[in-house]
């Protein structure tokens, strides 16, 4: 049993931690730290934590993840640095660390530049979950049930750390698996960060218009559906973009020329070019097919 | 009351059109007519349709047509040219004639160049409903309720028709309003068309990939709601890239421009790049917002 879990950044993502933890007795006692007081205050006041700080007071988080065994990051990705910093000086080697990032490769090194090389007690994790909402009050003991979390594990990664931490996520009811870090960001690029940066784009681009009020009025469930993650938390997203930009620029620029290719389809106005814009988009249609096959024939996606 | 409705195209919007009307009562028989014989057969085994003839059986449009003093045109929009040839012969003054396709220019056009001019009595329309199911056994009687239609008359349209199509709808539950065939063009061009090849495209690069098989399955809800709308009928939305070529493409390359434009930020890590990311990110946001607060506000987008 976790004696003491401190919990950094206690909004959905780890005030769900949080409250699973505590509902499922994994936990003696949780203190929470975060930087927006209302936050802390809503968190106490729903019991999610029985402690909390505020994480710009000086030296809070060294100060509070002293004692803990447990400590679970759960700050914007773009903190990591600062982060790992503040929690230097208390670093213990009896206490098991973990993030929930969603890009390992730049976390790993913030971690390897603050200590050298990547604490061994340190696993690296990123739960497949959360969405729009954000904040305390939208956590929920069930976050985690039948979603994927990955451990990107690097060589100085103790595996004992690692196996606890995989059994605090499988008893929150995720389904565990490990990845390269660099592969990791590489897969998330294409899945998560992609599509968010042109889910953003768009809506941008259209919210510019003379007639984006007649634009929305009329856009119906399928507009709202593509356009859903644009309404995500911009902070974490620029965070995502500045630190994972390496891999998705690239894709970026294969999208633009994606966009080509179908513009030059759809202008040659030739038999030929009409049917091989049908295969694009029967090819398309049909590898969305590949991947809702592998969503229901596995419970991680849902 | 409709004596004789004919629905040419049995699928999910001309099937759900023909299932309401005759629940509500608003007609006494029913005739459809299908390129697909096993829909058809479909469609009169579930009793959506009370006589069904193949569309490719010489002259079966004209005939059929005749007699019927409602038509409704529910086939793909590629095919409306064709349809209009081949009602010509059996055009009656004395019924109302529809159309459901998500382009108005070129069915407008395509009437003109086979009557000379629009006729007063085709009133040509687009109700924003149906998803990525098709064929009669996805339609139901609901399909339209709270869904908005477009009506586009032209100039040479009778307003009495008009009205009667409005007053079909309305009964069916569904929002009408009226607009300018080419204004209609460019705002669907921009809210329903270019998401579509987006989100074909998207699928398409990602499914060309070696890992393809690990980004799906990684790949979560976010993911699956972006990519929704490319599990739509790919004849269908290529017929409307040929049709609307002229409004989407301008769209795509600002689409292209606009991803250069977060690229650039993503690649030149400054302070102020960062800011603008959080503000492009942020703007976005609250872009989406508007569209949500106009959609909850309003019946028809949902």
């Amino acid at each position: 049993m976790i004696q003491r879990l401190c919990v950094i950044g206690v909004g959905l993502i780890g005030g769900s931690m949080a409250k699973a933890a505590r509902s499922l007795g994994l936990c003696r006692e949780i203190v929470g730290l975060d930087t927006d007081p209302d936050n802390l205050a809503r968190a106490l006041a729903l019991g999610v934590i029985d402690e909390g700080y505020d994480i710009q007071e000086n030296g809070a988080i060294g100060k509070l993840a002293t004692g803990a065994d447990w400590v679970v990051i759960a700050t914007p990705p773009g903190a990591s640095l600062k982060t790992f910093r503040d929690l230097q000086s208390a670093w213990s080697q009896d206490t098991i660390y973990t993030d929930v990032g969603s890009i390992k490769g730049k976390v790993i090194a913030a971690a390897e530049s603050v200590f050298g090389e990547v604490p061994a007690n340190f696993v690296p994790g990123h739960p497949i979950a959360g969405a729009e909402r954000s904040g305390v009050e939208a956590a929920s003991t069930d976050l985690y049930q039948d979603k994927r979390v990955i451990l990107t594990p690097v060589a100085t990664t103790n595996p004992d750390a690692v196996r606890a931490v995989e059994g605090f996520w499988t008893a929150l009811g995720a389904l565990v698996s490990l990845m390269e870090p660099l592969h990791h960001d590489q897969v998330f690029a294409a899945t998560s960060h992609l599509p968010h940066v042109l889910a953003y784009a768009l809506v941008h681009m259209l919210g510019r218009k003379d007639e984006q009020e007649e634009i929305f009025q009329y856009a119906g469930a399928g507009f709202r559906d593509f356009t859903r993650i644009a309404s995500s938390n911009p902070e974490m997203w620029r965070d995502i973009c500045l630190l994972n930009g390496e891999q998705i620029i690239p894709l970026l620029s294969g999208m633009g020329d994606e966009l080509k290719k179908v513009s030059s389809l759809m202008e040659n106005s030739t038999a030929e070019s009409a049917k091989n814009l049908l295969v694009y988009f029967a090819e398309a249609r049909d590898a969305r097919q590949r991947f809702l096959n592998q969503s229901s024939s596995d419970i991680g996606s849902s």
